[in-house]
C-alpha cells in the first residue's frame, strides 16, 4: 500500500452554499440549513439517510455563541442521530471536515456522509473576533510576545516575495481586481463591487505592503457537501457524480522564525504533491482551481506552490491573464476568499461547492463557467499561514 | 456493503498517558508531549513515520490560551509536516479524534496515524472555564433562557432514574466509592483518595440529588494513541497489536424538552449497538469496559444503555459488585472520569490507553489487571448529555 491507495471510491452527490456576507438575519443553525437544504435536494436524498456529519467551524464559542455548533446545526437540519464531529484546522476547517467525511465513506464505515462548513464572524456581542484571529498563530510565543497578527504575517511574505522575485504592489492589486470581477458575477458573493488597480493601491494600509483591498473580508456563511460510496451512487442513480480523486494534507511550523523562507508555504507544496500523486495527475491537467487567497499575496504564492507555474513566476502568470477564464488555468472564478468572502470554517466546503458546479458545467452564472477539457479541478485551502494545508482534487 | 464493513484492519501499536490533575507546571504542548513520547516509544517508531495526527481538544482558546492547539502540540512532538486536524465532540472529543485517525488508516489514506487528546482546564487567566462548560449545551435556548448547566442536566436524569427504578443516593455514592478505590491504585489518577459512602452523602449539594462527590473533577491531562494498518503491523513486527473491532457513533437532540425520557441516553444505545454489530459481538463477551461517568448517575445509565444489564438494573449490577474486578464485567478500573479525572478532549484517548494496557495484560499496577477471557474491551464516551456518543470495541 502507498499513500492515498484508498480502497473505496467516493463521489460528491450534492452541494449547497448560503449567501456570504454579514448575516445577522440568521443564527448559526439557520445559516447551516440555508446551505444544507439545497445540498440534500441536489443529492435526491433525505437527511435521515446521512449516517455521519463532519462540521467545519473554527470560532465556536469564540466569535459566535454556540460552543457546540455541530449539535445545534445538525439538529436544525434534521440530522440528529447521525454520527457527529466538529473539525478544526483554522481557515482550512472546511477541508478538514470534508476529508473526515470522505474517510468515513472511503473506509467503508458509512455509505453517505455530509461535510457542513459553518461560521458566523460578524456578531458583536461575543468576545471580539479580531483578538481571537490574532491569537490564532502561536499564542504564547508570537502573539503574546511580539503582537504578530495575520495581516502582519502575510505582509512578511509579500515583502519577501517582492524582494526576491520583483513582484509589485500592482501585481498584488491585480489579484483583487480579478477576484472582485468574478464576485460581481456571483450573487452569493460578499463583495460584489468591481474595482480597479488604483482602488487597491489607494486603500488604507493595513500592514505594508498590504492594503485594505489586499485583504479578504470577514464574512458569515455556510456550505454543505454530501458524499456517497460508489455502491450508493449506483443505487441512487446519480446523474453526474463528481469523484474525489486526490486528498493531500500537510502542516507547517507555527514558529515563523523556523520557516525556511517567506516566499511560499511548504505545507502547500507538500499537500499538493500528495494530492497529485494520489490522483495520478499533473498540474497541467487541471481545468480549474480555487486557491486560498486570504490576502492577495497568498494567491500568487499558491500558483507557485501547487505547481501552476514555476517558483517566482506567479505574478507573470497573473499579468498574462492565464488565471482568468479563457486562460491556461482559471483560478478563483467564484470571487475567491478575497471577494466571495471567507467564513473561516466554511471556506473549504464552499470551494468544493464551486468546483462541483464547475465540473458538472452547471455554474448558475454562465459567464463564470470554465470550459472543461479533462474535467479535473483542484481546491487549495490553507489554515493559518501554512500551519495547515489541505488540497483536494475532484474529477467528473 | 453494510454499516462498518470497513475494508482495512487497523491496530493500536502504541499508547501513552500523562499524569492527570492540576498541571500548571506545563503548557498544553508540554502536556501533549508527556503523553506522546511514551506512545511512540511503545510503538517503536519515530514521530516522522506518523503521516496524520488527529487532536482531540474542546476548550482551545476558551479555557486555555492556544486557539490552534493542534499546531503547537504537534510541533512540540516533532510531528510538523504530518496532516493535522483538531476534532471536537464536546466531552467525546478524544473519541472523535481516535475515530478520525482510525478512518484515515482504515481508508488506506495513510499507514500510521496518531490520536492525541489534550486539555488544560485549570488555568486561571483565561475566560472562566465554568461559564464555557455551562454554555456547552444549547446556548441560545437552554443556557441563555433557563440557566441549565451540566450538573443540573444530569440531576434531571438522576431524579428520573430514582423515581422510575428505585435507584438511591447510596447507589450513586457506590459508583464514586468504587472509582476512587481504583484511582487509589492508579498513580496517574487525579483523585487518589479512597472514600466511603458517607463521604459522598455528606458532601456539598451541587444540583440535588447530585453532591460534590457525585461529580468528576476538572482536570488537566493528555493521552496519545498510535494506529497502524495491518501491513504496517506486520512490517514493524508489533508484538501485541490491539485491533479496532468496532466503532459506533450517534448524536442526540440538544433540546432537553425533546428527549423521550431521562433515564438513559438514546445516543449511547444507538452508538453501542452499531459498535457491537460492526465487531460482531454481544455485550456478554466483553472482559472489561470503561464508561463515561462524568457524574455517578451517568455510569449507572451507561451499564444499561450499552447492554451490560437490563434497563433499570444498573444499580443492582453495581450493588452486587459485578462491575468490580472479579465481577461479571469490571468497569472503570482506572478510576473513571470520576476519580482518574476528565480533561474533556483527552478522555476518549485515555480510555483507549487504559483498555490497550488491559488487553495486553500489562496494566502497570497489577492490582488493577482484569482477568481476560475473550480479550475484548469496550470504551463508551459521551459528549454533553448524549449530544454525542462514541463507542469503541477493541480486541487483542
Amino acid at each position: 500500500m502507498q499513500y492515498g491507495d484508498v480502497m473505496k471510491k467516493v463521489a460528491i452527490i450534492g452541494v449547497g452554499c448560503s449567501k456570504f456576507g454579514v448575516r445577522n438575519d440568521v443564527n448559526v443553525a439557520e445559516l447551516a440549513f440555508e446551505a444544507f437544504k439545497p445540498s440534500v435536494e441536489d443529492a435526491g436524498i433525505t437527511p435521515k439517510e446521512i449516517e455521519f456529519v463532519a462540521v467545519g467551524s473554527t470560532g465556536a464559542g469564540a466569535w459566535y455563541e454556540e460552543l457546540l455548533p455541530a449539535v445545534v446545526s445538525a439538529e436544525y437540519c434534521g440530522l440528529t442521530g447521525a454520527g457527529l464531529i466538529r473539525c478544526e484546522a483554522a481557515c482550512a476547517s472546511g477541508s478538514a471536515a470534508f476529508s473526515t467525511a470522505y474517510w468515513a465513506v472511503a473506509s467503508g464505515q458509512v455509505e453517505i456522509a455530509a461535510a457542513l462548513g459553518i461560521e458566523k464572524m460578524r456578531e458583536i456581542d461575543t468576545p471580539t473576533m479580531m483578538e481571537w484571529i490574532g491569537r490564532a498563530g502561536y499564542y504564547l510565543w508570537e502573539f503574546h510576545n511580539f503582537g504578530l497578527t495575520f495581516p502582519a504575517y502575510y505582509a512578511l511574505y509579500a515583502t519577501a516575495h517582492m524582494a526576491k522575485y520583483g513582484t509589485t504592489e500592482e501585481d498584488l492589486a491585480l489579484v483583487a481586481v480579478k477576484n472582485h470581477k468574478y464576485a460581481s458575477m456571483n450573487p452569493i458573493a460578499h463583495l460584489q463591487n468591481r474595482i480597479i488597480v488604483d482602488d487597491v493601491l489607494s486603500s488604507m494600509v493595513i500592514a505594508a505592503p498590504l492594503k485594505l483591498f489586499d485583504c479578504c473580508p470577514v464574512s458569515d456563511g455556510a456550505a454543505s457537501v454530501i458524499l456517497a460510496s460508489e455502491d450508493k451512487v449506483k443505487e441512487l442513480k446519480v446523474d453526474t457524480p463528481v469523484w474525489v480523486a486526490g486528498v493531500g494534507f500537510a502542516s507547517g511550523t507555527a514558529n515563523m522564525s523556523k520557516r525556511l523562507d517567506y516566499v511560499g508555504l511548504e505545507a502547500s507544496v507538500q499537500a499538493s504533491q500528495k494530492a497529485y500523486k494520489m490522483a495520478k495527475i499533473t498540474p497541467d491537467q487541471l481545468d480549474v482551481a480555487v486557491v486560498h487567497d486570504c490576502f492577495t499575496i497568498a494567491e500568487i504564492m499558491a500558483y507557485e506552490d501547487i505547481g501552476l507555474c514555476e517558483k517566482g513566476e506567479g505574478a507573470k502568470l497573473l499579468r498574462e491573464g492565464q488565471t482568468e477564464i479563457g486562460g491556461k488555468i482559471p483560478v478563483n472564478v467564484d470571487g475567491g476568499l478575497k471577494a466571495k468572502g471567507h467564513p473561516i470554517g466554511t471556506t473549504g466546503c464552499a470551494m468544493i461547492y464551486e468546483l462541483t458546479k464547475q465540473l458538472r458545467e452547471e455554474a448558475i452564472e454562465k459567464s463564470r463557467q470554465v470550459p472543461m477539457k479533462n474535467y479535473i479541478a483542484l481546491a487549495h485551502n490553507v489554515g493559518g499561514t501554512g500551519h495547515y494545508c489541505y488540497v483536494t482534487i475532484l474529477r467528473r
